[in-house]
C-alpha cells in the first residue's frame, strides 16, 4: 500500500542562500541569526545550504568536519527550538570512524534530531575545460535515505547530486513525502545546464513540492556555487527562485495552489496513479512473433531477457525496490 | 550487468509531423510519401506520430481499428523495405480479440517487424475546463516494453503518456537503449507545461537521446494536437524542434556531438554511473538514535518501514525492477 498523502497544511518555507565564508564561527552566527530573521517572518520550514559551515572543496572537508553531535549541530538544535521551527540544517563535513561524510541533520522545534542524511551520491565530475571535482577523493558515501514528518507534510532529502538520481525522489514519492528539499551546491557548468531541470522533473514525476538551498555565488572561491535557490511546485512550475547573492527565499507552500492556474490539474496526478498501477504490474518484453505478409517477423528480445511474472503480488504496491523487497523478497525484517 | 552501450553510430532521423485527416486512406498515402522524401534525404530512421491513420478521439479508434497485420502495417512494412530503413510506424488504433489498443509497430530495411509496443499508459486526464479525454473508455492498455536492435544503436519505444513514467525509460536506459522514440499527441494544456520538460528530464536522467513524433496540429480537431516535436540529447538540450504545422524534422544524431558544447560533459555519465552503483546497492532508511545534547533525538521511520539488506546482489544489478526480477526474486524463467 502506498502510503496515503493527506492534505497538506500551508506553511511557509525559507530557505537561506548563505554566503558562506572561510570562517566557521561566522558562517554560524550568521546562518543562525538568518534562521531567526526567517522564524521572524514566518517561517516554519527553513532549510541552509549545502556545506554552510565551510568552504566547498576536498582540501577543506577535513579541517571543517565535526562529529555529529557536535558545536555546529548543537547549535542548529538550539535555534530550532528558540524558534520553534523545523530547519533542515543544509549540510556539514562530518567525521565519523576516522570517515569523512557530507551530512544533512535536521531538527525539530524541540531542539530534537530528526533526521541525519549522508550524501548518497558523490559529486565525482571530469568535464575537461570546465570542471573538474572529486568528492569521493575524500568523502564517503552515506547508505541511508531519510525523511521527517511535520505538521504541513513529510518532507524527503537529499544532498545535491543527489537530485540527479530519479530513484531516490521516486522512494519519497511512494513513501508520501509531499516536499523534497535538496541542500546543494551546482557550479557554473551543471547550474545552467540543469539545476532547474532536474528539479522541474522531479517535481512532475512525482508530484511533489521540491525545494533547493544553495550557497550564495562567490566568484573568489575555489568551487563556484551557481546559486539561485528554487522552489518548485507538483506541477513542475518554479514558484520562487533566488538571484545569485546572499538572501532568504519565501515561499507559502500550499496557500497559493488555487492561484496556479495549472495546480487543479493535479486531478491528473489521480488519473496518472491510477494509469500506473494496472501496466507496471503486469510489465513484460515484447515479444512479438507473428508474421507480415511474407515478412518473417523477428523478436528483437534476447531470450535471458524475457521474464514472467506469475505472482502480481511482487510488484502490487510499486515499481521501486523497496516495494519489491517489501512484497515478497523473502529479506528478513528487524522486527 | 547492464548492456554496454557500444559507441553510437552517425545516422539522421526523420520525424515526420503529419497533418492527419479523418480519410484513413489519404492518411496513409500521405505519410508514406513523406518517409519516402525523408528517406531521399538521407534518413535512416523515421518516425511517425501517434494515430497517424485515424483522427485521434475515442469516438474513432473502433471505426479506424485494424488487426496487426493489416491494411496499415503492410503500407509501412512495404515502404520500410523500399526505402530500406527503420520505420516506427506512430501507432493506430488495433483490434485484436475484441479489444482495441494504440499500438506502434517497427518496421526493418527488410520490411520485417521488429517490434509492436501497445501504450502502457492511457491518457485518461480530467483537468476541468480545459481539457478532459479517457482513453480508457475504448482502449485496453499493453503490458510490454519494446525495444529494437539498427545498425546505430538500439531504440526504445513508449507512446505519448508513456513518457510520463520515468521507470519505463530507466528500463530502456538499463538495458542499453540509446535511443527513446516516442510517438505522441501531447495537447494545449499539457503541451507547454510538460512536452519538453519531460523529454529533457529523461533524457539527461538516462543520458539518452529523446525523440517525439507529434501529428501536425489541427485547431479545427476534437482533439488538438501540441505539434512541436521534438529531439532531445542525453545532456538534456533540444537540438531539433518542428513549429506547429506538417513537416519533416531531420537531426543528425551523433555526427554533432563535438559542436554540442556541453556534450564533452557526458563523461559525467560514467562519474553518475560508477557514483550509483556502491549506493544504491545497500540503501537504507536512515535510522538515527544517537541523541544531542540534552535532546531525545527521534526516529522519524515506523518500524514496518526499516529493511535490511543482506543479499547484496539481489540490488547488484540495478534499481529496476526488471533487475531485481532477473537477480533473486525466484521468479520462474521461461528459458
Amino acid at each position: 500500500m502506498q502510503p496515503a498523502r493527506g492534505a497538506m497544511a500551508n506553511f511557509r518555507l525559507a530557505l537561506i542562500q548563505l554566503q558562506v565564508s572561510a570562517v566557521k564561527s561566522d558562517n554560524l552566527q550568521r546562518a543562525c541569526g538568518l534562521v531567526k530573521e526567517a522564524s521572524a517572518k514566518g517561517a516554519k520550514v527553513v532549510a541552509l545550504p549545502e556545506c554552510f559551515n565551510s568552504p566547498y572543496g576536498t582540501q577543506y572537508f577535513k579541517e571543517y568536519a565535526e562529529k555529529i553531535p557536535g558545536d555546529s549541530t548543537q547549535k542548529l538544535s538550539e535555534v530550532a527550538k528558540e524558534c520553534s521551527i523545523y530547519l533542515v540544517g543544509g549540510s556539514i563535513p562530518e567525521e565519523d570512524g576516522g570517515k569523512l561524510y557530507n551530512t544533512c541533520t535536521v531538527f525539530g522545534p524541540d531542539g530534537a534530531m530528526l533526521a541525519k542524511h549522508r550524501k548518497i551520491h558523490l559529486f565525482d565530475i571530469n568535464v575537461p575545460g570546465k570542471i573538474q571535482f572529486k568528492e569521493s577523493e575524500t568523502l564517503s558515501p552515506g547508505n541511508s535515505f531519510s525523511m521527517f514528518d511535520t505538521p504541513y507534510c513529510k518532507v524527503g532529502l537529499g544532498i545535491c547530486y543527489d537530485i540527479r538520481f530519479p530513484e531516490l525522489a521516486q522512494i519519497y514519492g511512494q513513501k508520501g513525502c509531499q516536499l523534497l528539499i535538496y541542500p546543494g551546491a551546482f557550479n557554473l557548468t551543471t547550474g545552467p545546464a540543469h539545476w532547474e531541470l532536474l528539479q522541474r522533473g522531479r517535481a512532475v514525476d512525482n508530484q511533489v513540492y521540491i525545494a533547493t538551498a544553495s550557497p550564495a555565488r562567490d566568484e573568489k572561491a575555489s568551487y563556484v556555487a551557481w546559486g539561485h535557490s528554487t522552489v518548485v511546485n507538483p506541477w513542475g512550475e518554479v514558484i520562487a527562485k533566488a538571484d545569485t547573492g546572499e538572501t532568504v527565499l519565501y515561499t507559502d507552500i500550499g496557500t497559493h495552489d488555487a492561484a496556479f492556474p495549472s495546480l487543479p490539474n493535479r486531478c491528473e496526478s489521480k488519473a496518472r496513479k491510477a494509469a500506473a498501477r494496472p501496466d507496471y504490474s503486469s510489465l513484460l518484453p515484447c515479444k512479438e512473433a507473428a508474421t507480415l505478409g511474407e515478412s518473417k517477423v523477428q523478436a528483437s528480445f534476447s531470450p535471458g531477457s524475457l521474464i514472467v511474472v506469475t505472482k502480481r503480488n511482487i510488484l502490487h504496491e510499486s515499481f521501486s525496490f523497496l516495494a519489491l523487497l517489501r512484497a515478497s523478497c523473502a529479506l528478513p525484517s528487524p522486527f
